[in-house]
């Protein structure tokens, strides 16, 4: 038994047991008034969406490597569940700060689902990469600098909470990529990291899946009714549009006009990334739907550009492309919330007011420049600590392989 | 570089966005209220329902050829998104001759994903044998001819409309067969055209997926309360008593009793397309039952002679049974939906009244005749001009083949 | 051909006809007032969900052996059609036994499904050993037996409804247990009965959808709508728990620190299983999680030892694991029930309520006891009966495949 084996048999489940403990722990001691533990359950449905988009969508639209199957599903599914715990926890803390009255339900695990997508979105960028272990730490370090980040934007720069919550893209995109630097380049003869068609089918399937669900997604955070129901057919719309612009611009910047899966994948998406933040303001359905074209636009060409310049001259491996799916997108989207804010306010506003309206725009240029470069730092200082040898780096040669992690074949009876 | 794939990048991705530039201007000038754009969002979870059960179900439902995987969900998916925005419009434009107010909302999109339903049954005949293009050209003329029916049945047979939209399954199938005919065969000694057990597991899914779904589908289209839920309880019913149906007839006609997968993914969903006109009006759950059980009955005996004389003698090639899977429950239902009428209404009315139920019978046949009729020669005629030179037809060697769409394996990190 | 192809021809079909018709004339006769036959369609949201679980989420969840795919989805679909029919009807009888008033709707269909779990269950014991027509007639005296308990400890017990229902967990395992063990081994030398990476794969998105549905399985029986919150709560972060304490433990156990996914599979559910009888009752988060995190752990500790000593010993071969998967977890959940009640009541409960106090203890008990006995006995009998000529057991050497009941390839155009 290599002593590689056995680092993984002494660390990783005790880092589990004693986070579940912590947790445990903190909700035996957490409540002081009993009776309001329990709020309603009128989001249950929006909630269960979500969840779904999160455990199910993510999961499976991770599983790109052909060998990887397992991995992809089998550790974004822990990394989400203790991440959302620990997410509780954080949102507990804040309402704390706040001084407003601790509860636990349907509302506070909806948020801490949409904080893990953080978490899920950095996964993408070192998938196959990391070991479990290194995973788990990456969780926590990212989702307390996540919380710090969004707890200085909502305090010091008082953006409103759905505002500061739907920065999850742009953090998770850049804090992973950030990450993924820090790893060492796999050989160039490794041959694993390819989809096979099975597997694509799998992220297909996935994909499907957070298409669908992101309108409940973006309605979660917003608070009024007209909004959350702005917020789903914005949503609808921009990924509608989306939809179709990958299909168009797949073919037309391909060798001899093909279809690419790995491009539509991710330009699908990139509508419902671009309109997170300002679903819920725009009042007329062309805005959403150009944001939708603009933001699968940015994601193929970005897609040539980072693959072709920007990785190869940062040295970076972006196995999921979380860069131009979810990073660019996002920048995208911190732009259209400035533009539109501007223009909207700009139009029935007086002159003795314009000093308000630029200064609404700087506190969201700030937010945004405060979120990416906090993601950036963040995510280097985790790629240092990572590396360290005491969470035993998975050698490059074991790359993209669920070998090293699962025992594959089981025999059902055991005579 | 082969003149037949410069051809398609040069006519697909100009062909999408020119659409999708016109569906944008639709929708920046298109609003004259502002305010009422955005209607409330309670058809949410029953909008969601239909939406899954479209994209996803009928998309991996379509996933039954063993190399025709990416394609099959990939163009059910741009037809699905291109096809609802067009739909979207449509309603717009009935609304508007109608005189009544204009609004966006869930409500005319579920409508429109009801409607898309027609383009999504047609792909499913040509299945492999048309290239995107074509689908493109087809999913806008069939749309055309399909709301043009609707009118005619809405406004001058005075038909209801959640029975005039459920025609979908009726004209969807034999506009599919009339298209159908006018492609060429493919030849006898090409075996791509083939389901494997892999294949077969994924379009499993799919059903299993749009036969869950389907009384939502079928809810959608019913304005009161107390209807909608009749047609929940009604459509799942049927459904049940059609899958246990499915089962047992498969064993019975097949060779040595084996059950044929193909046949009961099939016959498992007719009894929710038979009972889609009727779900709402019927009274009695043992109605329901029993035309779940001759939906399941017609569809599979449907199958065997259809695919032995039917299909030979007028050669026609209908790639995943859509005749007998949609065309001939959607027959059945029609027909229950005229005995019924008589039927329920003719026991509590007296003899002067008589002739009113004549009329109502005759306008439900006169429906039916006028949307099968459309169906037929709209599909001729589509027929006809998708094989025109400028649509570059598939040569019959390139049927059923993703890699002649798609660049299917792909390196995730390039150095 | 075969006589024993022959003979399944011969009595599969006719077995499910004759059983079909008898539920289509109870649905004739059996509706004395018509107008009350379909009630409102609150619940259709929560019975969706509850109808993917069982439908969807089984399915795939057993689809763990590399040739038995087809079947897994297909038969455990067959089963559940035909026997949530066979609930209904009971559920009817069980009204009508109370003298209360019958009625047709979701809340009768979802009690239904929610008793038909206990024949997916006991399938899994028996996967791949047992041919359709003895599943068929399984499912019936199981679903007799079922209700007799059930009835048996809500009126001489008095056993609240809801906990009664949840029953279906225990009942189900140790009914399929006592049958399996009726079923001959199969030869030691047969590689038939191995997951493939595929199946696998098929499995865990099962698994998911069974996971993510299970908190409103729990809560679809409670009444009051508090505490149908207070179960979708519960269940959920007993389930997070017991997910993040699977991974944890299966590391912990396994040779070299290597993650087993069968092992997972089952300990992620495990939570959902062990708080279904008292989600809605508990009232501080940390009791759920701490019922979550034993369950897991009963889970691997059971599936170690039940696979090596237990089995063996007692020469039962339980095909997907029902004994550790939701047998033990269920017999946790029984005893957790008699605690907390003891517990609970005890703090706030005067000396001469001691005596009510040791009551209720006490009926819990003799409910547990008197549903695993029933189990046990049932089971017994219907494993002889199953065995008995007439209903054609299957030789050991086509266990666990496909091509023994489906015509797998299928061409889909014939020439």
């Amino acid at each position: 038994m290599p002593p590689r084996y056995l680092s993984f048999r002494c660390s990783v489940p005790w880092l589990i047991l004693l986070l579940q403990a912590l947790l445990l722990l903190r909700s035996f001691f957490g409540f002081p008034g009993v009776s309001d533990t329990y709020s309603s359950a009128d989001s249950y449905p929006v909630f269960q969406d979500v969840n779904h988009m999160v455990i199910f969508g993510f999961g499976f639209f991770l599983m790109v490597l052909r060998r990887y199957g397992f991995s992809s599903t089998g550790f974004n599914f822990l990394l989400v569940v203790l991440g959302v715990q620990c997410s509780v926890l954080a949102e507990d803390l804040l309402v704390f700060l706040r001084g407003e009255q601790n509860e636990i339900g349907l509302g506070s695990l909806g948020k801490a689902f949409v904080s893990v997508t953080t978490v899920v979105i950095s996964t993408g960028a070192v998938l196959g990469r990391a070991n479990p272990l290194q995973l788990i730490v990456m969780t926590l370090v990212e989702l307390i600098f996540f919380y710090v980040s969004r707890y200085t934007n909502e305090t010091f720069l008082e953006v409103p909470e759905s505002l500061a919550g739907m920065h999850v893209f742009l953090f998770g995109a850049y804090f992973g990529l950030a990450l993924a630097s820090r790893f060492p380049e796999p050989p160039p003869g490794l041959d694993k990291d390819r989809s096979s068609p099975k597997s694509e089918l799998f992220s297909v399937l996935g994909t499907v899946f957070v298409w669908a669900f992101w309108p409940s997604f973006n309605s979660l955070l917003p608070f009024l009714e007209t909004h959350k129901t702005r917020a789903v057919l914005n949503t609808y719309l921009a990924l509608a549009v989306s939809a179709v612009a990958a299909f168009m611009l797949s073919a037309l910047t391909s060798k001899d006009g093909k279809f690419r899966m790995a491009q539509i994948r991710g330009a699908v998406l990139a509508g419902g990334v671009t309109i997170s933040y300002t679903a819920e303001r725009i009042q007329h359905p062309w805005i959403a739907m150009i944001l939708g074209l603009l933001a699968s636009v940015i994601t193929i060409l970005g897609s040539h550009c980072v693959q072709r310049c920007f990785n190869p001259a940062l040295k970076l491996q972006d196995t999921s492309g979380v860069h131009f799916t979810f990073g660019l997108p996002a920048v995208l989207g911190a732009v259209a919330t400035v533009v539109l804010r501007v223009v909207e306010d700009g139009i029935d506003t007086r002159w003795n007011e314009l000093s308000r309206l630029g200064y609404d725009a700087f506190v969201y240029i700030g937010a945004f420049c405060q979120t990416i470069s906090t993601a950036l730092i963040a995510g280097l200082i985790t790629g240092f600590i990572l590396n360290i040898k005491l969470l035993k780096a998975v050698h490059v040669s074991k790359y993209f392989d669920d070998q090293f992690y699962w025992e594959v074949s089981f025999k059902m009876i055991s005579h």
